[in-house]
């Protein structure tokens, strides 16, 4: 089970970078995705997803991150451009034994530093400023080992196509 | 070498998410990043990272990206969630001779239907909605076979590290 938890969230200001990261969780094989802030207009859009092209993710806001923390059994990693070098991190994650319940944190613009320290893994996805959004896609292509990517059985399918659009709608 | 072209850029809408874009494009191994629209504030937010962190790759905003496209002379990649499957299509970009100029084209909501028609390949992150940040990042990273994430020469360096934050500023 993979629970990415977004914290620092701020309705007005992330919608659409908390958006994009809810549902890169969902097509890279999260299970479930808390969000700190409570934002029904979040929900509805990620709902709105779940409802075309398969449910099966969860999303929840209005969470306490605190009590998240520090009731988690699992391992926690946090992706922030400070931590240590992703494949090196990958591999001692991958190595725990009975590594069920991976928590991913992933923070907006300040993370407070308890974060650092309360994360098993401080993980970073290079050390170069870029996106939270590419560096948890990048995080869960490697711990899936390039399988991470899903598909979902919902009313709405899209065909690849080298073409263009080619959609099946249930 | 590598060009990101973002089209459909609104400056007051998809300035956080276009900046993603081109942080993404200069983190993961592009040389240079055109966006349609004119927006002198992305300008100055990427070259300030250039700045700080090290310098070598360029964005340019304002730009025909009609006139681009017709005259690129390269490979043209559009990355879309209803292209074709990911690995087939990196096979194929990869087997073309002298392939040395890749555009990769990251639209914004709406992508006009001739962009489809003049790209070479229509690429697939995965056949589910999520961001565009994460497959430009998904697909350099498999261009690059998983070596795409760089390093630069800049006034601040990240020292990797699992316990906080650990800069050495020149």
């Amino acid at each position: 089970m993979i629970t990415v938890l977004r914290i620092g969230h701020r309705p007005e200001r992330d919608k659409r970078i908390t958006t994009h990261v809810s549902l890169v969780a969902r097509a890279f094989r999260a299970d479930k995705i808390l969000v700190d802030t409570s934002d029904r207009e979040l929900e509805a859009n990620f709902n709105g997803v779940n409802d075309r092209f398969g449910n099966g993710v969860i999303l929840e806001t209005g969470i306490s991150w605190r009590k998240v923390l520090k009731e988690w059994e699992g391992t926690i990693v946090h992706l922030t451009m400070y931590g240590m070098e992703l494949e090196e991190a990958v591999a001692s994650i991958k190595a725990i034994q009975d590594n069920n319940d991976i928590l991913v944190v992933v923070g907006a613009e300040k993370v407070p530093g308890d974060v650092y320290k309360i994360a098993d893994f401080n993980v970073s996805v290079g050390n170069q400023p870029h996106s939270e959004v590419a560096a948890l896609a990048i995080f869960l292509d490697r711990i899936f080992e390039g399988r991470a990517l899903r598909n979902f059985e919902g009313k709405m399918k899209i065909i690849p196509s080298n073409e263009g659009k080619k959609v099946v709608e249930e």
